[in-house]
């Protein structure tokens, strides 16, 4: 490795101080190349040469009281959660999913129903797109831990970095329902039900990754943090700009009434709200838009995404340690 | 599905009164079939099919204070420990590791620096199979977590399962070495060197999985949780029992030293100590031992591991939750 990594970080600086993007990037410099890396991290899902193929993989560590609350879900809908936010990663390569592990850290007074529970709700949400859990661990911890690899397979994984000029921006799945019952739960509401729910299991839209990839799609994303910030990823890996049109956006029923009865902005549950795992990619502008697409945006020389031709003024997407 | 493990669960008992082996076994009952599973759960690593090859793949996690402490360990050795002992999941199926993947909890005040050092003892490890980290997680928590998986190949998958009454039992790399530091750093000794270093920094035996599998192994299994432990996994598994010959076991310098600093039993921490990612395989008679590996035992009919033709009287192996 020519770069000094190590040196630029010994600075003394915290995780917190330096932020999640800022220490993936400081852990990134510390790993060198490899012939078996199609495609490193950087990506939703790495792409990885075996002796006779590929295959799609990528990892996310879930903390309780951080990622899930034991009061606020049940164990299945946590097992689904959980399973559901990786398999997100493979759908938002183009891939389906085929074979997943995950490492459990369990309280020593944790009940083992509740992590029977767990694994039948991962199992149900695996079955979604065919796949299984192939292996795992169990360990003791303080809180429950969900370590979480997802591998699959893609015909041709769709990359943030494709992006052009010109092209079309379009979303598909569910935008804002799981941040509003985030924020509902959070201010004591149960209702409404269907965000509530959307916070409790997200349903991202696992048909529409291959579509997009079979529709010809230049760059695609899941939508963990808010899609302001992960289409943020696809604008500097592709080196493009990307301006929304708010006018594009259906505010649906049940963000509508959490924002009246929290003082809060419906479209920015929409463009900075997480978890829904919803897509969002970018097209071609000859491309027809597979079913469940919705166009939301353009891509243009530049950088930065846009709404209306100005900076989004809302609230930031979603970090750790704060 | 047709059992109904949940119901088993529903006793109300903790994992602690059911133990690591007891969440696993019910966790699995949970879990369906899959045709892309060649090997699933139950052995050191699942094989898995893609679209067009093959691979396996093991997990692995590891808590702070439970797996490793920051006031024994530096971070660079932290990180060449969790990397050894997933690459040794690998190794114990004959196969070659070749991609990885890491998620990192990280408490809001932890240096970046350590997170840096530990990535790059972590792909130091790495090096001496050839593999690299290929994707990763971030994620604030209490404590720090490391949930490590590993990916690789192998020509012909060596299982637990495939041990025959006549095979030779044999092991390669280090016995007790690690479980001699961590009783030696438990009573506030900083040496021997070569054991507390083991402890620290486990040096398992990469060349010799691969040999194995060539040289005809029919089962082995990676030395985790104590050689009697793992080896009762090959026997279970293939329907043997295993008598081992107490008189073939040399004991080396540095656990004769704690043996005698500590009162404790030598041969006890190479029959029941862990973490040193030692291989014990069976073979045919008829087979050359590739070089590096030491016959200790036989396998005949029956059940059960044995030493001296008698039960092994030491300290249980390794369990969570105690």
């Amino acid at each position: 490795m020519d770069s000094n990594p190590g040196a630029a970080a010994d600075d003394g600086r915290t995780v917190a101080e330096v932020g999640e993007f800022g220490v993936i990037d400081l852990v990134r410099a510390a790993i060198g190349d490899n012939p078996h890396i199609l495609l490193g991290s950087g990506d939703d899902a790495a792409h990885i040469s075996t002796k006779d193929g590929t295959y799609l993989v990528s990892t996310d560590l879930l903390v309780e009281n951080r990622h899930f609350r034991r009061d606020w879900s049940s164990p299945y809908d946590i097992g689904r959660k959980a399973a559901a936010c990786n398999l997100s990663d493979i759908n938002a390569m183009g891939g389906v999913a085929t074979a997943l592990t995950i490492g459990l850290g369990a309280p020593a007074d944790l009940p083992v129903s509740w992590a029977v529970e767990m694994t039948r709700g991962f199992e149900s949400e695996c079955g979604h797109v065919g796949a299984h859990i192939v292996g795992g661990d169990v360990t003791a911890s303080d809180v429950i831990i969900l370590a979480v690899t997802a591998m699959g397979d893609a015909v041709r994984p769709v990359l943030r970095s494709g992006a052009l000029p010109g092209d079309v921006v379009a979303y598909a799945g569910r935008l804002g329902l799981a941040a509003a019952g985030f924020a509902a739960l959070s201010r004591g509401f149960r209702s409404p039900k269907a965000a509530v729910e959307a916070h409790r299991v997200p349903h991202p839209p696992y048909a529409a990754g291959p579509q997009a990839a079979g529709a010809g799609a230049t760059a695609m994303t899941d939508i963990s943090d808010g899609l302001i910030a992960d289409l943020g990823h696809i604008a500097d890996a592709s080196g493009v700009a990307v301006d929304l049109d708010s006018s594009a956006f259906e505010i649906s029923e049940p963000i509508q009434a959490v924002s009246s009865a929290l003082g809060a902005d419906a479209l920015t549950f929409m463009l900075n709200g997480g978890d829904d795992y919803a897509l969002v990619a970018t097209f071609s502008s000859q491309a027809t838009l597979p079913d469940g697409w919705t166009r939301i945006g353009v891509a243009s020389e530049g950088s930065g995404v846009t709404v209306d031709g100005a900076i989004y003024d809302g609230p930031a997407g979603h970090e750790h340690w704060r």
